[in-house]
């Protein structure tokens, strides 16, 4: 494909994600297909010789588009919102087309130094100090690993540069609450720590971890001669946005030298807005902090920043430098392969920086504004209703939702909720992830796509009382 | 923006790119800025308000641009070429465009039944058996830490769901060679083996690793009581492109019961032709495998496909399994979270589905037997001068040079060598990669990007005869 083939075919693209955007109420919120029907219609060999773009596109529409569960639909309210916004679209769709590489600072300057800008930027939009330095890496899941890895090497001393973690004889624990996000044990567990070391603190209510309790696993665990290494805490949990309480936990962090770790992947983005500062009061006194841009903020998918207190620690766990990546600049610049995983990097700051520019910090903030209104005018809904629950504080922009009608409990009550939200999720109407709060399922609402509005709110809303009718 | 904002700002960047990339060849191919000199340019503050795009676009063009080394460029032979070609980056722009994201199977349906269809395409376009199963990976350094994370917990029964790397008495041991990428000790380290349990195999002149080292090393080990896990063999290494013995090391893994994972990063791209498969002749006994489609094949960057002959180990590995991510389809399709790192997945399958299609299996494999042919014209050429060296085999499109001045030797060589190169770099005219090799600095030529033909080897061989004589 030449350049001049390629900008026909790029105002094509241009116009079908436009045109999608436009119209992405019209279509099911969840995707229709059934396991293995696109598969089916794919064939199963490669072409031998070059297909045209029509064909390309043609299938694309044809087959690919059914199979789609359309994340930016105004009546998506499932998971999380994942917000892609235009703007950042075309952040990445700069860094795609340039093709460059960041392996060394010299493979592409401006990777690097755009990086450097446009995360401080978000620095201090969230009101972080300046003792924070950020990196963008692709996902929390990872970010948390790295999280987790850096905890242990500062605990054994950087064993991994002798003899590796079989050379320590305290086994190291990690900490966490039954709402940590599943990537906190899977991080523990790939960094080997087992799972038999991986603690998980009781919690209140509010579903929020005990800083008590914390504090005694630690003396329990002392006392068994274990060594406390990590604790992970969260602002803002998966299942109901729960708001582990920093500063306490970093107290007790500090009076025994465990690496804290906070995990604002999705309740970061609120914190552009100063009212909503005191939900992560102590994240100062944090070692590592995640908040994914790629969710309710807007970067698309993936945008993560990873902000640590002391980059110097993080480089000498990640670092590498054979010969083919030393450059003369080395020492005067940052080399952001040695602060996260891989090697190569896209270009993802230029995601950010567009999205910032675009919406400057003014706009960012109205949209969450009004996300967070919507949400209090739905729980102002749904609690002025006897035979519908919200079951957990609502601080944020979800819901904990469930439709108990009497005579109904237990069982019954677990099968009609599964049983009302497929309903809905299968209509195309709108998209809800049911999840289990203290062992029975409830349906989180999770409001705060780019084109969800009031009235968007409102339609679900009698979506959810006609599907838990029917 | 709106999508008709989006519109017609996006008709601008595919013009932009379009641009960019029909002229790439009169930019200088290595930046020309100064360690910060970017960053200065930029404003240290966020915007309150919303920005134009044309400011935006402006600030890329006038402040961004100069700090790129452009490696879509002809003349590029540094590190390795890292294609992106224009229908590889339209697939691309779909999956920002849609911003989908693959939780599980039904949080788009198609993101995950494309990528089973493009990654088996691959498979058969390598020759390997149906008994492998292929995954996109990010890069090869993440691919490589699954992969040694992997022969961890197989070596000690999943001992991750139990006492962790501690409970392991006997110390676990990694096997790689000198000429191993820098990534496969950053991915044991990480892993928690400890570099003192990475043992160093010895290689032949060819740099290729000698089977029978890694016998008697392994031998020494288990008379030491220590564990053999897991060796790396590659095909096609960084600085040489040598081959390891891939049968002959799966004789000696097999034997031992160590993990065997082929590293084919590079040199993986060549198997679609089948006079190149000798190179790989073993592959079919490891347990995993690593090909980078975002290298020379020409997928846009990140795009490494992970292989693997037991899907299962490697999701009881991988696998979480909260409640707001199970489906009514699990068990009946592919959940790709469990196959890797991150729980939140891109459309990366597209820009590999494009560009195979837009290509044909026979576009693919004319190109990369043209740089080849290239690399074989520039061997003769070098081999044909006194003063010049080719310093080892060239089995496919990497040239190890050394201008060797009559009377110029240890240091002094080394220093001329970073001298010349340096200057050729800094010309802007071509770009090329020094490293070491046994010790003392040679000149890698890295042939392969998209658009270098003929010409643009012998404009660089005229470049580095100017810039070794001046």
């Amino acid at each position: 494909m030449t350049p001049d083939d390629f900008r026909t075919a790029g105002y094509r693209i241009v116009d079908f994600i436009a045109d999608y955007r436009a119209r992405v109420e019209s279509r099911p919120v969840m995707a229709q297909t059934a396991p293995g029907e696109i598969k089916a219609k794919l064939p199963k060999t490669p072409p031998q010789q070059p297909e045209s773009f029509d064909a390309i596109l043609g299938d694309l529409d044809r087959i690919v588009m059914p199979g789609i569960t359309n994340w930016q639909h105004p009546r998506f309210f499932g998971y999380f919102p994942s917000n892609g916004l235009l703007s950042s679209v075309l952040g990445d769709y700069v860094s795609t087309g340039l093709g460059v590489i960041g392996l060394a600072w010299q493979s592409s300057p401006a990777l690097t130094e755009v990086e450097e800008v446009a995360t401080d930027w978000l620095r201090q939009m969230l009101g972080l100090s300046e003792h924070w330095s950020g990196v963008i890496q692709d996902t929390a899941s990872t970010s948390t690993l790295i999280a987790l890895l850096c905890a242990r090497e500062k605990a054994t001393d950087y064993s991994l540069v002798s003899g590796g973690l079989q050379a320590e004889l305290r086994p190291l624990v990690v900490y966490c609450s039954a709402h940590s996000h599943s990537s906190v044990e899977k991080a523990a567990l790939l960094a080997g720590f087992g799972k038999s070391n991986v603690r998980v603190v009781p919690h209140e209510a509010s579903n929020a971890m005990r800083p008590e309790s914390l504090e005694q696993m630690i003396a329990e665990d002392l006392a068994r001669d274990r060594r406390p290494c990590a604790v992970v805490a969260t602002t803002g949990t998966t299942t109901t946005t729960a708001l582990d309480p920093l500063d306490a936990i970093a107290t007790v962090a500090h009076a025994h030298g465990l690496w804290m770790h906070v995990d604002a992947a999705m309740a970061g983005s609120a914190m552009i807005l100063p009212e909503c500062r005191y939900m992560w009061k102590g994240v100062e006194q944090a070692d590592s902090l995640i908040v994914n841009a790629h969710k309710w903020l807007g970067a698309v998918f993936d945008c993560t920043i990873y902000f640590v207190r002391d980059p110097e620690h993080l480089v000498r766990v990640m670092s590498t430098n054979p010969s083919y990546l030393q450059t003369a600049a080395d020492g005067r610049v940052k080399n952001y392969r040695d602060w996260g995983l891989p090697l190569g990097r896209r270009f993802r700051a230029l995601k950010l920086w567009f999205l910032i520019r675009e919406q400057g910090v003014d706009g960012l903030q109205a949209r969450l504004r009004r996300d967070l209104a919507n949400a209090k005018w739905l729980e102002a809904q749904i609690t002025a209703m006897t035979d519908w629950h919200v079951l957990a504080p609502v601080p944020l922009q979800t819901l904990c939702v469930r439709h108990e009608p009497a005579g109904v409990a237990g069982d019954a009550l677990d099968r009609h909720t599964l049983e009302w939200v497929a309903r809905l999720n299968q209509s195309g109407e709108a998209y809800l992830t049911p999840a289990l709060l203290d062992g029975r399922w409830m349906v989180r609402v999770s409001i705060g796509a780019e084109l969800t509005e009031r009235e968007h709110v409102a339609q679900l809303w009698r979506l959810m009382r006609d599907a838990a009718a029917s």
